[in-house]
């Protein structure tokens, strides 16, 4: 079964954003993570959005400053199938993109029997919070960044129940971030 | 020079405490974590407190229920030289205990100064936050712990600027936690 998996850079006190709404803070500058993620990840063949971040990336991966950014990143983001949920959205121009409207169970389901591969969550932080919630999300790979931002947006808060994970791997690396991977445990595992 | 050093569980999502105030979701059978704590750290001479961690460690390490659940902390704690930084507390009957009633430069240069090892500070969420923001933490020990709580009291927030750390250590253990090292970068070496 394919799953569903959650990227994101967290502070040390796990925000996503600082209270500027920036992600500055997070230290992109790793080579070793890109090569890591690389050899250890298994296809993804779908990346799933919120409305914010598909607008910010569709303005961003497709431009000449983009590819010229990550030339890996911008082609894989463009290949890849795109769905973006959203109820206001009218169109997604970004090539191979698709807007859904709900995000829940059934609709994840029919993305997720529809692929060749994973899918992945960038960024995205309703989403990632409303997918949580519905117990829809398979696993977060997430990247502690050696700062404390002390005010900002909390990546899952607010949750109406705590969900228990289990470590799969930890790895840091040369710039200060580590690399979490956790699975949430299903009430069966408990 | 003696270090301040603060030891907390966190959840994934950086809180401290759940919604209800509580921390027994942090993972606090871990042979593992105190069998390696023991060995790595240095010396500890002194243990700061905040009020509402003072009380409630004063109510159970020095009783019998303390010292059955685990001898080397009870003894330890009750041993160690003990400051609570309170404004309104004045008794503190715990053997070895002085009150100071402000977490400032001043008297936290005067308790390092007059110690013969480390200073630590174990829960005490105001306190940290407070020294943080003073730039009065050598290190931060923070045990993650494999749960997203959703809602509850974040450990470092709210703080007028964010810090900018570096990890000296990442060590998984069995039980899913992994302990962070982590020093504050001092302006002079951003």
């Amino acid at each position: 079964m394919h799953k569903i998996l959650v990227f994101n850079n967290v502070s040390m006190d796990g925000l996503f954003s600082d209270s500027d709404g920036g992600v500055g803070w997070a230290k992109r500058d790793n080579e070793e993570l890109t090569e890591y993620v690389k050899q250890s990840r298994g296809d993804i063949s779908t990346y799933m959005f919120g409305k914010t971040t598909y607008q910010m990336f569709a303005g961003f991966w497709p431009t000449p400053a983009g590819k010229a950014a990550n030339p890996y990143f911008a082609k894989i983001l463009t290949e890849g199938r795109k769905v973006v949920f959203s109820k206001s959205l009218k169109r997604a121009d970004w090539e191979n993109s698709v807007i859904e409207p709900k995000a829940d169970a059934t609709t994840i389901g029919r993305v997720r029997k529809s692929n060749n591969g994973d899918c992945l969550i960038f960024g995205s932080g309703t989403l990632v919070r409303d997918l949580t919630e519905k117990g829809l999300i398979d696993e977060y790979q997430l990247v502690l960044n050696p700062v404390i931002l002390g005010s900002g947006r909390p990546l899952f808060s607010p949750l109406p129940k705590s969900v228990e994970l289990q470590l799969l791997e930890s790895k840091p690396f040369k710039n200060g971030t580590v690399l979490l991977r956790y699975q949430p445990l299903k009430l069966g595992e408990r």
